[in-house]
This record gives structure tokens, sequence and C-alpha cells, in this order.
């Protein structure tokens, strides 16, 4: 009764989870692609706008570009009569006007040269040449001043962040066409294991398909991970150590399945400790007990049960904490997922009209962003969530319990 | 105060969601790929086991296979001894063996050929070249059948599911290297407006970049779409119907920005009622009000806001819906969130052990999957949710609420 040694310790999730961030892992190294390809990646550069963002004065509505002096009086009985000298489409370069006349502007071109505000067209009307002008405006209203959303040299988002589709958009925006983002980490998977054959291989009595690999190989991707496959090794002390260190030089982490329960044929433990660190071996989980973690020159060796179910577990127990501590950044949540908040502030929307408002979640708080139009670009970036207020409801109030849905990952640093 | 015709009719969010289901839209084409990459895809053929699972009787634990007969009566005062002719370890073929006789085996192992149960290791001792039972075994005791978890011909998976790593894993087990799935989804994305330039063009007063092609692409490729750019069309009739129409010739579905609010330049929804059938075009949100559908030719043309927050939004609400119908699929919920479930039966755990218990979620239910073993490939197909009981509970009672972390996608098929 006493062949199976058993497992000395069995470390429960909170202590090896503890072990594990003790340990200094080698960071992953950055790399330079296009935003295309960037997206769910992690920033590794802080992102500097080049230029002003708009980077002229364009009008915010549809209307008529004025000198705001010229209206100043105006009113339904006593209208200002201003001579329509041309129009300014979007895209297109501003004309020239001055005093006493009106330039025809749709929401976003540019300022006329000599305008310094647009009447919005509600308050306007086309009689002939001329235009009547029913109320006044002051300088710049109905105005986005140059740089009045991002401006030159601002830091528009810090390294560290995962890119989300409206990062890339900012992106594109600032005119990066390429960002800095970190390599995805590569993970290769050693399959160990005398039973083991590959797909395709005639299946013998007492042989099992080497499954564990095409799973794992799967859920890394999931986790923006480069994987790759070793193969299968068998039980051998010496082909095991040879494929760890292989595994490891072309690697940031390496993956091993099977071969981890206490047995004749369960080498990985003791490769890890001859040629590197056990972190932990034996967690009180279950299934999933024999995962275990250890640090060969700085890199992590996950090595999981070669049963599919313990093997997925350990995994999914493990792996996130690992992937951590290799990129400096840990998911809390993810982009999608809802989180309950309290509202820092009024959120107004109109009855009948579904509004959705872009606020900053932090620590169960919901801060509605002030923002004006819906082409404000930092807006997309400083918002991690929105607030969806329903037909039927005119806002929601200060204090009120709001879901937040996150409109991108909610990360922590790790060290 | 006429010039802005204004929306005429603005489809509240519920109509306009309805009147996209109403519409039919060709499906997306199946293709066949290598399992390592049908992760996230839709399965598009049932999946049939091609052999049992194990395909052959194996030892569910560590031990002595023998001839159960032989075991009867046995207890720790009148232990039977059995001669030791051999051992069977994993991977390899079975031996032979007859009565009297015992063969070492390990959990996986093959059981011996003649031997019909097996005696857990905790049950006996090894003196010289006998072994000691001290406990009887019924035929079959510790031994897991032959098809046992899955008999050739069963249907292990249905055309329609999202394929998850454990499916992958699955797969492979089954021996299949590649499988049929839907084609992603290929969608084209056009870019309309006089103002727009590409990243590294002059940025001239009056024009700004076309992001919301980047934007859309990222946030197309995390719906595991295949996004394709046409670039960027001016506000042209013409040009813009022949660059719908070329879209249409190779996309499952166009995108357009811009040109959508009623106003001079805002051709797409023109060019949609000439060559197709809008859907819906205005919707009651904020931001977001231009949103429009259209169909040509049964494939949908979603036409967004230029304004990027707009189009974002407007592609967040709506484009699910119409991937549900290019696929049949629809996702309720993604895998990795939860969800609170009652309890319909027991989950055992022992104190100090963190237990992962398979459920399958349904309607508000969390049924908990009767296993044993961690090996058991079709628990984890069947089950689409983990429980997880903390060290420091003793299970969880029937009727209790706990939460269920998802290990696939929720889905409704969609007609």
């Amino acid at each position: 009764m006493v062949r199976l040694r058993g497992f000395k310790e069995r470390t429960i999730v909170r202590d090896a989870v503890k072990a594990l961030e003790g340990v200094r892992f080698k960071r992953v190294d950055s790399e330079i692609v296009e935003i295309t390809r960037a997206c769910g990646r992690i920033l590794a550069e802080d992102i500097i706008a080049k230029y002003n963002v708009p980077h002229f004065d364009r009008s915010a509505v549809d209307g008529y570009a004025v000198v705001a002096e010229d209206t100043f009086g105006a009113n339904l009985n006593n209208p200002v009569m201003l001579k329509i000298v041309g129009e300014v489409e979007m895209g297109e370069e501003p004309i020239e006007m001055s005093r006493g006349t009106a330039v025809r502007v749709s929401t976003g071109s540019a300022l006329p040269k000599g305008a310094n505000a647009v009447v919005m067209l509600e308050y306007t009307k086309e009689v002939g040449e001329f235009v009547e002008i029913y109320r006044p405006v002051v300088p710049f209203e109905n105005v986005s001043r140059e740089g009045e959303d991002i401006k030159a040299g601002e830091v528009v988002l810090k390294a560290g962040e995962i890119l989300q589709p409206q990062d890339i958009g900012v992106l594109a925006s600032l005119g990066y066409a390429k960002v800095k983002v970190l390599k995805k980490p590569r993970v290769v998977i050693i399959s160990t294991g005398n039973e083991l054959v590959e797909i395709g291989e005639e299946l013998e009595v007492g042989k099992v398909v080497n499954s564990n690999a095409y799973m794992l190989f799967c859920a890394l991707k999931m986790y923006n991970c480069e994987p790759s496959v070793y193969g299968i090794v068998r039980d051998d002390f010496d082909e095991l150590k040879k494929a760890i260190i292989q595994a490891l030089s072309v690697g940031d982490c390496v993956i091993t399945t099977g071969g981890t329960s206490v047995g004749k044929g369960d080498l990985v433990p003791e490769v890890v400790k001859e040629i590197g660190k056990i972190v932990f071996h034996g967690i009180s989980i279950k299934p999933g007990m024999p995962t275990g973690l250890g640090v060969i020159d700085g890199k992590p060796v996950l090595m999981l049960s070669g049963f599919p179910v313990a093997c997925l577990i350990g995994f999914e127990l493990i792996f996130p904490h690992v992937l951590a501590k290799l990129t400096g950044v840990r998911v809390v949540k993810r982009r999608g997922e809802g989180v309950k908040a309290k509202l820092k502030r009024r959120i107004p929307s109109k009855a009948g009209v579904r509004t959705f408002a872009r606020v900053i979640y932090k620590d169960g708080f919901a801060e509605p962003l002030m923002t004006s139009g819906s082409g404000i670009l930092t807006s997309m970036v400083r918002a991690n969530g929105i607030v969806v207020v329903p037909e039927e409801k005119e806002g929601f109030e200060e204090g009120e319990e709001v879901n937040v849905v996150l409109v991108r990952d909610l990360i922590e640093e790790v060290t």
C-alpha cells in the first residue's frame, strides 16, 4: 500500500497564485505591427497626438457661418439679413468671407476664413441671395475649435492598454499606420506519455490520441498567444529534459501535459527540479490536482494533467496569472461584460430615444463623460463603459445603480 | 428652416430589429478547415464518433488487474494471494493472464486479456512475487468499459455549435484532423465622404482621416468575420452605386459609413433604394440616429454614421443581429461570462479542495453532470458551465443559487 507516494503538499489555490506572483518572469518583447493587426494586443508605447484634433476650426452643426458680432440683437421679429457668399461642404477648403455675409456650412465643414461662429439652420431662413438670422450667436458658438478634442503632443493612449476597435480608429485619426505592441507570448506545448499517438496514427489498444495539444493550442489562441506544438515525448527523463530545454529556447513559456501526478512515469517535475525551480506542484483542486508550475531561466513551465478535463481546468486557473506576469497586464474583466455601478452624475436623455452614454467605470462607480457631439475622439479612448438609457426612461439620476457594459477590457498593472 | 428634411420616421430599436428579422438573407457557405483553426467557428456538420471511446477496456485506477471471481471472500484477515505475472503501463499492449494471477496496471492501462476487474492499490500489498488482495471486487469494478464514454456512431457535437477548445480536444480524440465549419462572413467596408483621406495622405484643412474603416475592420475581426476595405468613395450617386454593387459581388454583407443622415451628400440610402430595399433608416437612438439597413439580392447593407462614436454604437447595436441571420446562430452570452442559476441537484465537495463541477445551464437552472474521473470526454462537450465550490464549503445544496461560469457560448438557432 505504498507504491503511490502521494503529494506531500497540496497547495491551496490562493497560496499557489501568491507563490507565482512572487516569481520574476522575463517579459515578452515588443514589435511594430499595422494597426489592422493590433486589435486585442497590448500597447507598448504611449501614443502621442502628432497634430491637433480637429486640425482646423470646424462647424459643429448644419447652418450658416457668420461673424458673431453681425448677429447681435437678432430675433424673430427683427432678423438680421446677411448675404450668402458661398458654401463650404465637408472636405472642402474654406473660402473667405467678411462682415455682413454668411456661408452655408454642414457639420464638419471647415469654418470659412473671417467667420467666427455658426448659426444653426433652425434659426435661419433663406430669402433669395440672403439669409435671415433669427437668433444671435456669441463668438465660436457652434464651432469645434482646432485642438478642442486633442492637442498636439497630448498622450492619448498609455502603454499597457489593450487596444480596442475604437482605439484603432483613434490611432488612424492621428495618422498612425503602425503601432508598437507587445509580441504575442510564444507558448510551446509538450505532450508527454507513452500512450499518446497523433491524429491519423493507428490507434492500437492502449493508445489514445494526443488531444490536449490541440485543445491547448486553441485555448492559447483565445488568450492572444502564439502557440506551437513540440509534439509527443515518451516518458523518459533525458528525452523530456531535451524537449523542455529546446522548447524554452524558442518560447516565452512552456506547457506540458501528462507526467505530473506522482507515479512511475511522472517525470516532468523531476526535470524541472533539475534544471530550474518548482514554484508549486499539486494544488488542492478537483479535478486538476497535479497541476504545477516551475521556472527555468526566468521562463514559466506550466505542468498540466494529462486528463483532458483536469488539463483544461488547471490551464484556465493558472495560465491567466502566468500571462499577466509575462505581459505586465492582468485582465480583470473583459470587454462586453456588464458591471453594476453607482452613477456619479445624472445622465439626461429624451423619452422615446435609447441613449448610449459613455462612462468611466471605476471601483463600483460610473462617471458619465461630458461630451458634445458623436465625433469626439477622446471620449472613445477615455470611456471604458456604456450605460444604456432605455426608451421609456428620461435619464438616470445621480446615485442610481446602473448596468455598465464595458467597452474596453478592465486591466490592472502587474509588477 | 426647411433645408433639412429630417427623418420622416425614426424606428424604435425593437421595431428595427423585428424588421431585420423578417428579412431573408443568404446564409454563408461552409468550408473544411484544420481543427487548429476551427476554434470559435460555427460547426457546419454533425460530428459522429468514428469509434468507441475508450476503444478498449481500461483500468480506471492504479492497482492490480484480476479475475474478479478470484477475489471473492477476500478481507484483511484472509487476503487472497495472487501471483504477479507482469505489468501493463499506459500505452502498452495488454498481456494475457489467467485465474490465480494478477497484473500491475495504472490508470488508463489496457485491461490484460483474461482479467475482468482491477483492485485498487490501497487494498493490496506485494509480498515477493505475489500480491495480497484485502478486498473483493465484482466483475468490471474499476474498469472503464470500451464505449462507456462515447459509442461509435453517436452524435457528439451538433451542427450550429460554436467550437470551443474542449470541442477541439474531443475532435482530436475522435480522429478528426479537419472539420466542416461555416465560412467567416465576408464583410466589405465602404467609406463615403468627400472629406476623407487615407492615413499618410496630406491632411489639408477640411479633411479628416478615414478612421472608421480601421475601427470597423478590427471590430469585425472580433466577431470572427473576414473584413475587407473597399476604400473611400466620393459623395457621388453613380460612384457609390458602382462601389456597392462591386462590394456585394465579393461580400456576404456590406457596411457603409457616412452619407446616411439626411442632407445633400447623403446618398447611400438613395442607392440602396434604387437597387434594393430599405429595411429601416433612422433609429431612435443617440448617438447613431442615422443608422440604417438595406437588403440587395438577399445581402445586407448596414449603413452607419460617419461620426466615429455613432458609427461604432450603430454597428454594435445592429451588426450582431445581421450576423445571426447570416450564420443561423445567435450568441446570447459569451464563454467566460457568469450567470446566476438554481442548482437542480446537490454538488458534493470536500472541504479544503476547490471543486470545479461541470453543469448544464439552461433557463436559470444548472444541472450538475454525473461524471466519474476527469478524462470523460463527453462531459466536456455536454457541459456548458462550471460551478466553482470554494475551499471553505462542502458542496452546494439542491435549489441553492450559484454562479455558473460559461465554458461555451450560449447560442440560439436563428431561422
